[in-house]
């Protein structure tokens, strides 16, 4: 078994080394051919595995230290002149020199943009890179959903290759071509504003991208589409508006399952298993957006993951890394973007 | 008490007559002040009529014939051109020519929005009408959103008067100076699009406006602002991903209500409180969203609205007329806008 080599910036986050190093330790169990390489604060770090393990070396977890953090309030361009020495950096660093597989982070999404570009660069023809993931649907699939957030704004190429990034990736996991929308106000052509109405224009084209056309918000996780186009500022606030209205009906539901009366003691009894299929359609639930379009696997962590969702991130860098998803994507681009058959 | 006169677009929807007659119906046994005239094929509307009450007149309720109907697939610029005819420009004529205090209409929202600005005219200063609706909170207050659709795109001028006239508005309800929040990818300064940035710095050198930052999508339906402003393709996306989880989630729930096993008797017992209480925070069930910046009260419905989301869109323009909602906003946007207090 070949080994998967995983930089996980410990400090990025609401949390830092509280929940990246006991995740880091859990994937540990998990994968045997991980290894883990920490980036961050050695001191902190040290501390809190000396808490949860002991003191001592452990063979396939390393640190690399850094004393500089880039915080969720620091503009991009400044992370990127200032922050080459930062946690966040250096497990990207990690990947560009080849020390590393794949990395993640749950710092500040605008920082690991700029740096992880500047760093992995784009893979030849595209504009910018994409941030995806996976959406729970009603009938329990998957529908990928990008760009969430990569970018706040994106010309009508950029939607067409995000597209066409979306579509590789979901192919390599369904076995077929998938169907691919845009997200809009309405279903019909004659809606929407100049930039999915020109990105569209392009799709409909285009013979390399099963696209079904214009999808509406009502219908995100009632499997329409099996990737969904948008610009990353629409997805980044629809998927948060998602996860939202999904919390709120679970908080809710939860306040029936409060307290030690009878009545709750038999709600408990019965509807233990709803309350679970229920908690599986909160997109919240999925950590773990891939940056895409770039030479090397970059993972996205909420910034309030607990250790659960780091690990779930984690697991998705070692799918990816196993299943040589970037080296795939890369190809195919790459002869589908050099050929330019659009 | 004086009359309030609503014409009825009745052919408007994906149902016309078949609910929009019966909502007239209801309606007037509701409010005794009000006067309904409907407006579209006089055969179908009267054929429904005689099936409901009995053929006749009635002398609140009248008809104003038209055969033509503005399809959801129509041009906004066409159905101007060639739709002033329709059941949908009959309506607002009404409204223009003082014959009715406002109009309601269930059809192609950016043909009611093309029309009505050409018929009832912005008010002076505006650059653009906005479509506004209550969101239902976590803690059961409202929060008031726009633009939701009437707009595909807008400038950081529209947007700051959307959030001048949302909290004109909000501040008739709440008789406070209401929270006026900008949706944006992220809570920092740093974060957002031009669009955005730009707005919110009008936003916080002014004084009109109570404005308090952004806000993030998850906070939609928690308290966050009273009143939440963003662009018109934005918003209505935002709103039907709110109605499509909430939907999604009720699905769920009902399904452990369907059969008549104990296990089904026991949820019933237990949850029917709580479902109708989670059926409230459903944005969906809220219809009726008033279209502001005009001379005139228009009130758009869904497209999808039933007999009960009809009456509530009924409601809310009587409230209106009541309230004389328009002519205080007006009186303010004047002052405001003539003044250029920004």
């Amino acid at each position: 078994m070949q080994n998967i080599i995983v930089a996980l910036d410990a400090m990025g986050g609401d949390f830092g080394p509280q929940v990246t190093v006991p995740a880091a330790l859990r994937s540990l169990l998990l994968f045997p051919e991980l290894k883990v390489i920490l980036t961050g604060d050695q001191t902190a770090i040290t501390s809190k595995l000396s808490l949860l393990v002991g003191c001592g070396t452990y063979p396939r977890l390393s640190i690399k230290h850094s004393d500089k953090v880039i915080s969720d309030s620091e503009k991009p361009s400044l992370a990127l002149r200032h922050g080459s020495e930062s946690s966040m950096a250096m497990a990207v660093d990690l990947v560009a020199n080849d020390f590393a597989n794949a990395c993640i982070s749950a710092g500040n999404t605008g920082a690991l943009v700029a740096i992880s570009r500047f760093k992995l660069k784009l893979l030849p023809g595209l504009e910018q890179p994409a941030l995806i993931s996976t959406l729970p649907t009603a009938l329990g699939n998957k529908t990928w959903m990008l760009d969430l957030g990569a970018n706040v704004s994106s010309s009508p190429d950029s939607i067409f290759q995000f597209a066409l990034m979306g579509s590789i990736l979901a192919e390599q996991h369904l076995g077929r071509l998938p169907r691919v929308a845009l997200l809009n106000i309405g279903s019909e052509k004659i809606k929407g504003n100049h930039l999915v109405k020109h990105a569209a224009k392009m799709l409909y084209q285009n013979k390399l991208v099963n696209f079904i056309g214009y999808i509406e918000g009502n219908q995100l996780l009632y499997d329409a589409a099996d990737v969904i186009v948008c610009d990353g500022f629409l997805g980044n606030i629809c998927l948060k508006v998602c996860e939202g209205t999904a919390q709120l009906f679970m908080d809710k539901l939860k306040l029936t399952l409060v307290g030690s009366s009878l009545r709750t003691w038999i709600a408990k009894k019965i509807f233990s298993g709803l309350f679970a299929e229920l908690q599986t359609l909160n997109p919240d639930q999925y950590n773990g957006a891939s940056l895409l379009g770039l030479n090397g696997v970059v993972i996205k962590s909420h910034g309030g993951a607990n250790v659960l969702a780091i690990v779930n991130a984690i697991t998705e860098a070692v799918y990816e890394v196993r299943q040589k998803v970037s080296t795939h994507i890369t190809d195919r681009l790459k002869s589908v973007l050099c050929e330019r058959h659009y």
